[in-house]
């Protein structure tokens, strides 16, 4: 395993530089967080200084953020929820007018112009402010979030401007009418929200509340996101427990109950606030009658609990199917993508194609389907277009292509038997499966739930009427086989394993094929099966550059600055006390800055480090004279004089649980005299995995 | 802080022996778990020898077993819910029929006494099998089921015995008229079915079915265990997420996906098993009416949330209240019972006594109130008993005694306006909250939760009629108070800590009352705030004692004999290599029995300690002859060689991070030099907490 370390370095410089984005790669320019606090003598000083008051103190605080994440999370899908309803409403009107005008007439090309130009435009604003001006607000923001908590530093990804484009991006790709949904990027503005209420300042707008000062640290920061993303979630999906459970999920490696319980209060806040505000919109305040931006109406708890069991027996294949389909379709697409479009213009424009394509295929189907249904006021559809059905009778493929994707899925759970005719559900499956695909990924702020949710539901649903002409119906309401079609197709391409428990090879889930195309170093929750061969020795990164406790600055100017030798390794001083890369940089700056200006020593405290968390200079940044490099410098207040280690015969799988468990950046291999062999990062553990035949190796590039 | 730790062996002679149990003790009975694989050679060898394939049926095994664990916690569920209908039944019509012949001529008092003699049967029987054969299955189970999930071995708990126990306890405790619900015996249950289910063998039966024989170590029948708590409370409430929640809470340390959603999956079936087998007992099989055991009608989920926040804001303080003084009450009482009541006919009598009470209570209340309702049909009251009421109508405040309490608290949340008089819901609340106080650590199977519940709807709905007294009032539906008083009593004795965030010093729960009562050394998921003062060096357990690679068996005999020394700590090898002293017990009898048959050494395997886990032979019962024990015995393959450890000066809430984050059992401390200088175990980490006075460190005893 040893020569393979080599070799690796060998093939990244053979490697041609044009294919960047490999799953067979590992990307080495991704940072990671520390989730575990480095307890060097300055944070040791401040813990012990703190009295119990002052910790109460913190936990109030801690209390305090949550709710405020909570109200502003929920103000920010109230604010999206208003915005896209207006907008699509003022289209609709213009569009109805438009072909009520031409349809006796003829000449609804006109019609169809008009309405493919408004939805381009919309897609036009949204997919440039991504394309142009923050690029990482593109797509559903998921992926990036589970890169967050997992602990890998996603440049930008938390930044006040990467809201205010996924906000603004999300409202217009809505209202352009493409397949997309806005839950993903709720869920990305929760965790933003997040990020930046905790720090108490906005380094963007260089505004500094010199409040929550303490938070200012990855393990207090990561706690936080996931409460933000918890209150997304639960905004989104009216499912505070579902908030629980996602960020559980995602971020479970170290956790406790209090943690747990403020992210429950997150998630209720927001719900609440979202709700509140929502009713005072639709002018009925205290109402409360919209759980959350998705209200799938109420089934009966056992409906839904069997509809878990029956989907795990029977939606699963269907499901795993058309979830497997998409996924490589996409992953395709994705490829080619990478390679093809990567220029910003080019993306907008294939956004705006995709609009526009998406109008046309909706107004073609929308005008060979004569699907027409009775307009039922008590019902109360939102955007009936009449078309060329008859008086009181409405056209029922416009109303699913009009609406908003989550209305339709609960028309498709909830109308009546009878609503739709096999042959609309049939091409709206085949239209919309499409369309969904090839809009994932465009460079437009856009999540994939709800066409998940749409394409199963109609699927379902389509199942559910062809069922008694086979004599084989359970239900007579075919919505239950609507909702069982939407929970396979969701499990389908999430992969949520509880469907596919049986398959030996579990396929990738959307976002983790997203995840790996972007050759992101991922640890998961658990090493690959059949890692026991591997010991701590073979998988670690040697040698270790170290520093004496007590250092030349030129020394460490030089190590710091040479990233070829150290790319992932952190300089280690002595045995096995190491300072992190991060700090060491600010300290350097410090010195550097101290001594020019001919101040006397000043001790550099905790707060200096928090002031500039988390935007560290780089070592470009850090000019040093050749007198300043002859200086001395003091390494034994910032460094951590209790890393974890772990012997070198130690297994893979115990290194990595180790490694997740704790949240590590890096951990330190010694040998039997607590001499250190080398470090464990996170790209040593990401890059095995489970490939075709059995444990596979990913080779490593710069890039 | 090294004295403190000699001073508690003198403090220990010293103490009286009568006062065992005791909030400032911790008991050195309780061993620990062992919630981090041990990889010594046998364990790594078979790990090795595994290809993927086995991995994948082992994954396969795991969700087919916890399919097992929810279907058979689901049944027994619904046994115990058709059991305690049934006996209920028959007992109202006696008495029913008893009192209605007594109601007009006079002579109720022989009514009551046939009340209270019935009650007292049931509840003698439930106490009996509790008080003479499984004491462990007395209360709600749930203390027992944390302790277990935290990694503390408490005897006998997830047993054959315990449950049988325990379901028949529940029943008869449940149709005695005891203020009890039956949800924690539920849970509990369900993690005994996940215990022995995942074992694939009965050691009570004797019957082994060579199945599941990987999943016989402490690791893995932990994540079962959950997926069985899960199961039980999904059973208990109809709630499968909140299932998931409560496994979560309790045993989150080190977690991953997979496993919550096997969890899930095991929650899912318990629900479902539960209602079909329900709906097929009320003869409309397939109907699925009833999603738990405790069905509260739906509230609109933003009533929900709304009541959530509500009950944080307003609810908090007449909750916190009660609930505060309800565990108050029931500490004394506790530490009543532990000094005077330790007898099992005494615990019978006690329970009698208040089952007798209970009904007499019952009666008079019943008697003396006029609470007469017109009987609706419609609405359909299970127990309807005139009394003194007018034809038509019948009394409201017999009823309420005479339903299962869950019936109860339905009522109280959704029967309209006016159905109570607010006399007999204070009368009601004050008298149900000293019994629920009295009856809960009686000695028989039963839980708190539904109680606490009850109380709070009852004084929730009293507010809540009161209210437009003064001009107060939100709602014109009292139940909607109802609801916010359960949430906020059940927040207030449970210590759910969302209600009191801004309490300076949190009080402990109820079940962490009767935990800390049993001087149970359970480790909480941080260490106290104020504890960074401490290092490894200070709290750890020295000197270690230790053995060679080839150790004579005499030394290991009397090592692993001699409690007093070697109470905790377990036997440390050459430098950082320890065999844990389950292994190490086991190893020698068979090393012992192999040299009397005078076999040739048969290769010790993993399976031979599979067979025997988890009761290996206490060393007493290991008789080693004097030519034995100068037998050189070769410890090479036991011992894990790659232990974990920390640094001497690794302060303690890092070592109390590593510990709880890793499940460990103990924690090897080194110095620079990788020299073994002391063990952590759980006593060293559970026995620092917050007291009145900041940091306070429990003194050890040997009971």
């Amino acid at each position: 395993m040893d020569e393979e370390i080599t070799s690796e370095e060998d093939s990244l410089k053979g490697r041609p530089k044009e294919i960047t984005h490999n799953e067979k790669l590992l990307s080495l320019k991704y940072e990671s967080l520390d989730y575990d606090n480095s307890e060097n003598q300055l944070f040791l000083e401040e813990e012990r200084r703190m009295s119990y008051l002052g910790f109460r103190c913190l936990e109030i605080s801690r209390w305090v953020v949550c709710g405020l994440i909570g109200f502003l999370t929920g103000l920010i899908a109230c604010f999206i929820d208003i915005m896209v309803e207006q907008l699509t409403g003022l289209k609709y009107y213009v569009v109805k007018e438009n072909i009520e005008k031409f349809t006796a007439g003829g000449g609804l090309s006109i019609s169809l112009i008009l309405w493919a130009v408004l939805n381009s435009a919309f897609v036009m604003v949204g997919a440039i402010i991504v394309a142009f001006f923050e690029p990482i607000a593109g797509g559903s923001g998921i992926p990036q979030i589970k890169c967050y908590l997992n602990g890998v530093k996603i440049p930008r990804v938390v930044r006040l401007k990467t809201l205010l484009v996924k906000v603004a991006g999300v409202i217009c790709s809505v209202a352009g009418g493409l397949v997309v949904g806005k839950e993903g990027p709720m869920i990305h503005s929760g965790a933003v929200v997040a990020a930046g209420v905790s720090q108490g300042r906005s380094t963007s707008l260089k505004r500094d509340f010199k409040i929550f000062e303490y938070f200012r640290r990855d393990t207090e920061k990561r706690d936080f996101v996931s409460a933000g993303a918890a209150a997304g979630v639960s905004a989104a999906f009216g499912a505070p427990v579902g908030g629980v459970l996602f960020s559980l999920e995602e971020a479970a490696s170290y956790w406790n109950q209090m943690l747990t319980w403020r992210i429950f209060f997150a998630s209720m806040i927001s719900t609440f606030t979202l709700n509140f505000f929502l009713s005072v919109y639709n002018k009925n305040p205290g109402e409360l009658s919209n759980p959350g931006l998705i209200n799938f109406g109420s089934f009966d708890r056992n409906v839904r609990s069997f509809v878990f069991v029956l989907t795990c027996e029977c939606g699963g294949p269907p499901g795993g199917l058309l979830g497997a389909l998409f996924n490589a379709l996409n992953y395709w697409l994705t490829i080619f993508r990478i390679r093809y479009i990567h220029r910003p213009c080019l993306q907008v424009m294939e956004a705006m194609l995709v609009a526009a394509v998406t109008a046309t295929v909706s107004f073609i189907m929308i005008y060979f389907s004569n699907a027409c249904q009775p307009l039922d006021v008590v019902q109360g559809e939102d955007y009936p277009l009449q078309l060329y059905c008859d008086d009181g009778e409405y056209n029922s493929m416009a109303t699913t292509f009009f609406n908003r994707p989550e209305k339709s899925v609960q028309n498709l759970f909830h109308n009546p038997p009878g609503s739709y005719h096999p042959l609309t559900l049939g091409v709206f499956t085949i239209t919309y499966f499409f369309l969904a695909c090839w809009t994932y990924g465009l460079a437009v702020s856009a999540g994939v739930f709800i066409p998940s949710l749409l394409i199963g539901a109609a699927w379902g649903r389509l199942i559910g009427i062809m069922l008694p002409v086979f004599p084989l119906q359970i239900w007579a309401d075919p919505g239950k086989y609507a909702l069982i079609g939407a929970a396979a197709q969701l499990g389908g391409s999430h992969q949520i394993r509880v469907i596919r428990p049986e398959h030996n090879k579990p396929l990738p889930g959307l976002y983790d094929i997203h995840i790996k195309l972007q050759s992101v170093p991922f640890v998961h929750s658990e090493a690959p099966p059949t890692s026991h061969w591997l010991t701590a020795r073979e998988v670690m990164s040697s040698p270790v550059t170290s520093f004496n406790r007590v250092e030349r600055v030129g020394t460490i100017v030089d190590l710091l600055s040479n990233t070829s030798t150290n790319h992932n390794g952190f300089p280690v001083y002595l045995q096995a006390d190491e300072p992190p890369r991060t700090t060491l940089l600010f300290t350097l700056q410090v010195f550097v800055e101290l001594a020019r200006s001919k101040l006397t020593r000043r001790k550099l405290q905790l707060k200096d480090f928090r002031d500039a968390y988390p935007r560290f200079p780089p070592i470009q940044s850090i000019h040093v004279s050749q007198d300043e490099r002859e200086c001395m410098m003091d390494l034994t207040e910032f460094m951590n004089p209790t890393p974890y280690t772990v012997p070198q015969e130690t297994s893979l799988p115990r290194v990595y649980k180790l490694f997740r468990a704790l949240g590590l950046r890096h951990l330190v291999v010694v040998d039997d005299s607590n001499r250190v062999v080398g470090l464990v990062t996170r790209k040593d553990l990401a890059r095995y995995h489970l490939g075709k035949h059995g444990l596979e190796e990913l080779q490593l590039a710069q890039t």
